[in-house]
């Protein structure tokens, strides 16, 4: 641990156990290097942290003081670590081992850098070499072939379905794959759209070949083809969410709908799974018929995605290294699905257990009808779903949990259902 | 100017004057540092800036390559530049001076050390730390008195509307104050709702108390206490976007509508316009009743601003840099506003000249009817806008244009108006 974390730490302790109280004084930098015989720098930096994450408050030309937000924020944090589980097997964790945080930091840097480009506004489709490093990507990965004007930029595929929906006539039909896609089916309906769960004779086709349930089911190529035959026939459109197509490696690679279509899909597709969750980076190629559409209406829309992370992401993709970072994900990720599935076969023996094609969830069925409240009791975040068949399945992702507690997390798992 | 920076430009030169063509091989670093006489570091930063602006590429083990992007990335750039205005005067752009570029960096590197923060998605409502910074910083400025819990964190007004909207009863009238709202009238017709212009009457009534049309008047007071009680009668709920309320300096500051009003006030505003455009944070207080709402149907909800720059912006504002921030701001942009005003002045004496009540803007009434064309060709970007009165009306924001270049864009518009 360097100097200025312990000293963060040493700070922050008796911040909690109030030996500083809320509101008091903190001692001078200068003084606090004094008494501990370290450098100004040494004790700024942690200083500088404490402020950061609210613990102590600058104020002008007074000093540092212990925040009443100190207080707050741990009590908050508490409750809701007591609210929600300690172990997460739904999926929405990164493992901290897989992104290369300070190589992410040198792009962002960088990007800062470029301070006459922060000035403006992002242009209302995302940043223009953004979306060429995009078009030439999703091209040599995907078949997807797209000019970057029609490619359009968004902070996750919320509010590009939300400005899909504003280019759409509201009085049509959607349809979706399973109940299960809450947000995008809330979308929809708020739009005025009506919807229906895989009916293939609505208007609009919502699908996401690579994901098509919570379990992760990835749609044949002999039903992608018939789909696209159909809809081309038909005159629907159809769009193609290809969420976690980058981890069907154990597949034989199908190729993405827009590629087998007709100027009718709508391709979306998105960076956060492939680096951290927190770098919200979506994509859209509109039809062209749609690029036409929000073009004439480009000044009612604003980007949403930050600047600086475009820019980032930007370079990022052009230097290669999506690549390897999904290379890398994959990897591991499967390598931890795959243990965990080990363990739980021994554990129980008696189950049906499989792997999701994408191999990134557990199925595990079960004869006890659970609730999500068990487990929460247990700290743990499990996804169940009742089959139609009436048996219930958990849909576990471990992705996101360390492997040093896999043995705990099985034996939780036994308490819940026993 | 440093070392690598003078090696990014002779680099970058030379692949626009296509003495290094597309697809070429660059010299390696370890060459280029033996030629320049150069350390291998100045070389690998100066390679690092080429990459990241999207001269150069990086292919793995066989070097650095002039891309063809570099091509069309400037062919684009001038070809958008001709399109769009040299000088922009419509009040989109900050000025470079104004921002501490640096500082913000500070704060994003300290964010970016979070690493276990950053593996997580953000809460759908934002971070908590940032909400409770945004709850304290209203509070102190606007006396908007609202727990963290009620406070939404969104990348602009826009995904902030389209929550809103998803959250309220779609068959409801909506009335905004001018027809110029163009994206918030946009989102509420997308979504069904009756909208209608200045009608008190309406169920949703939207106002911009500080920005109430595009030439920047101001609500007075006596207007807020009468909408406030009107619609408190009514039982209507009030939409009141603080837009561009920090800049209201030389104005009595005003009441926020929130203070006046009766838990019937949805409260929303921006950092954008204080900080840089390219950081897009805005952030809403719902009424208690839609904060119920909202936390219903959480889950269909994600967090749209980049979770590092929320971290990074918490910081920024709890040791009392946006203040500050805000405090040169004003007094830059009102300097400007006033000189260019006074070379106006002197440029056309006849024409009836005046700055707006937030100092933003500069409103000149002209007898030609003018159109945006005229200007575009003269590299100008000016709003214009015809009066219900018949006349035209000039709306300047000098913020974004360099003081240097006043004299010349005076002769330009000189030249737009004979």
């Amino acid at each position: 641990m360097k100097k200025y974390e312990q000293l963060y730490n040493s700070i922050k302790n008796m911040i909690l156990t109030n030996q500083l109280k809320a509101g008091q004084k903190v001692p001078s930098i200068r003084k606090t290097a004094q008494i501990y015989n370290l450098s100004v720098t040494t004790v700024q930096n942690a200083y500088f942290e404490l402020c950061a994450d609210g613990y102590i408050i600058s104020k002008e030309k007074s000093g540092y003081f212990v925040t009443h937000i100190a207080d707050k924020a741990e009590n908050k944090q508490t409750k809701s670590k007591a609210k929600s589980a300690k172990y997460d097997l739904t999926g929405g964790i990164a493992d901290s081992d897989v992104f290369d945080i300070s190589l992410w930091q040198r792009y962002i840097k960088s990007a800062l850098r470029q301070k006459e480009r922060l000035l403006s506004y992002s242009q209302p489709k995302g940043e223009y070499d953004l979306r060429c490093a995009v078009s030439e990507y999703i091209r040599e990965k995907r078949n997807v072939t797209a000019s970057p004007d029609r490619i359009i930029i968004g902070a996750g595929v919320q509010p590009l379905l939300q400005m899909l929906c504003s280019l759409l006539d509201k009085t049509k039909s959607v349809s979706f794959p399973a109940k299960s896609f809450v947000q995008g089916i809330g979308i929809f309906k708020d739009y005025g759209f009506d919807v229906k769960i895989r009916n293939k004779d609505a208007d609009i086709i919502y699908v996401s070949p690579s994901h098509m349930t919570r379990w992760g089911d990835v749609m044949p190529i002999k039903r992608r083809l018939e789909l696209v035959e159909y809809s081309n026939k038909k005159g629907s459109l159809v769009i193609e969410d290809d969420y976690e197509n980058e981890f069907l490696y154990n597949v034989r690679p199908t190729p993405s709908l827009y590629a087998l279509g007709k100027d009718n899909v709508v391709y979306m597709g998105s960076f956060s799974a492939m680096l951290i969750p927190s770098i919200r980076i979506s994509f859209m190629v509109l039809t062209n018929e749609l690029k036409e559409l929000f073009e004439k209406e480009e000044y009612r829309y604003c980007q949403t995605a930050s600047k600086t992370e475009q820019i980032a992401l930007c370079s990022y993709i052009r230097d290669g290294h999506i690549n390897s970072q999904i290379r890398k994900t994959r990897r591991l990720y499967s390598a931890k699905t795959k243990k965990f599935f080990d363990l739980l076969k021994k554990a129980f023996p008696n189950n049906d257990l499989s792997i999701s094609e994408n191999t990134l969830q557990i199925i595990m069925k079960i004869n006890n009808d659970i609730s999500p409240d068990t487990f929460e009791k247990h700290s743990l975040k499990i996804l169940t779903e009742k089959k139609d068949s009436g048996e219930t399945v958990l849909i576990m992702s471990p992705a996101g949990v360390n492997q040093r507690d896999f043995d705990f997390i099985i034996d939780l798992i036994r308490q819940c259902l026993n």
